[in-house]
């Protein structure tokens, strides 16, 4: 195989089949931050790397597996810049993860969308792709607050984060869809206060 | 066309075409109910039914208008099962109409299910069906809460009571695919108190 550069490589670098590849769903998920995963063929990526769609195929199988292996590199990027300080208060950690979060959805909505759409349309691997994500980030509120200082992890607070997943992702996207009337701080403002919110719930205050 | 009863029917009575239509519609949404919208075939309906699949067909056309039929069937029943009460409180005809939500769900849980998730995947038709039934029970927080005693209607309560509703849908089918140790009445707290809980984070108390 020769020697291969992408439109995005510079300077001119030989890389390893594995950093070609992790280059290539680099730009394969910046492409579908713009379009979504039916818009996002072997043959756009080709054209956009300016290599051969023979040698994609080399790299990723097929359309299939190509689209599974950008959407992994997706809920991936999501966890890894959604991810709260390591250090300092509960609340403070919430707010910089839900700013992160809010960002990615911003810069990457039909990326984002698309990744939704696929986990609830037919494709199992996607949806459990999407599933794990979400288990990832919902796991992560309990990991981040070992000493609960937030919430305590029972079977009831498992399934009121779950939801609340649920809730921060309905209101960014609906938010994205249209955002008339409501600034980002606004939004901002609900992604994080929501979740202690509804913690308040199972634990009324005295 | 000659005369036709279901199993359902009883007594015999001779019935108008709509009639028979809308006793048929039940019966459809009676065993999605119990199976997937993908399991629900003109032939399971007209072997409960007792009648010919020719008829139904009659009925219904095709397999995607029979589908379409029954979705939107099930969406109207959601929406008037869980119907506040005229009278009282808000905050307990929330409750009234979060119970009649969890109880509906739990009664007709594959097929809820299908609704939700035909809703996400590629059939424009059912998704709109979705969309206007979620969009029904959000829109009665604000009617029936006219005077704002829980929430007043603004963009910000708007996107925050549509983000409830999927915390809601994400709550209740949580709870059913999993409900270990989490009872009935802790999920019916966590519905009733989310969407006072969420809209005091725009609106903090004093």
């Amino acid at each position: 195989m020769g020697r291969v550069t992408t439109r995005t490589s510079s300077p001119r670098t030989r890389l390893s089949p594995a950093q070609r590849r992790a280059q290539l769903l680099d730009l394969g998920v910046r492409l579908l931050s713009t379009r979504s995963l039916d818009e996002l063929s072997i043959d756009v990526l080709a054209e956009e790397a300016g290599i051969s769609r023979g040698l994609l195929y080399h790299y990723f199988g097929n359309k299939h597996d190509f689209h599974e292996a950008v959407v992994r590199r997706a809920a991936d990027d999501l966890i890894e810049q959604t991810a709260p300080p390591v250090e300092g208060e509960p609340l403070h950690r919430l707010l910089v993860s839900m700013t992160a979060y809010l960002d990615y959805v911003d810069q990457n909505h039909a990326g984002y969308l698309s990744l939704v759409k696929a986990a609830s349309g037919g494709n199992d691997t996607l949806r459990e792709i999407y599933e794990e994500a979400r288990a990832a980030l919902t796991d992560r509120v309990f990991r981040e607050d070992a000493q609960g200082q937030i919430i305590k992890e029972t079977p009831q607070t498992r399934l009121l984060v779950r939801a609340w997943a649920a809730f921060a992702e309905d209101l960014v996207l609906g938010w994205k869809a249209d955002p008339r009337g409501v600034t980002h701080d606004e939004v901002l403002t609900m992604l994080v206060g929501s979740l202690p919110a509804l913690v308040g719930v199972l634990v009324p205050e005295p």
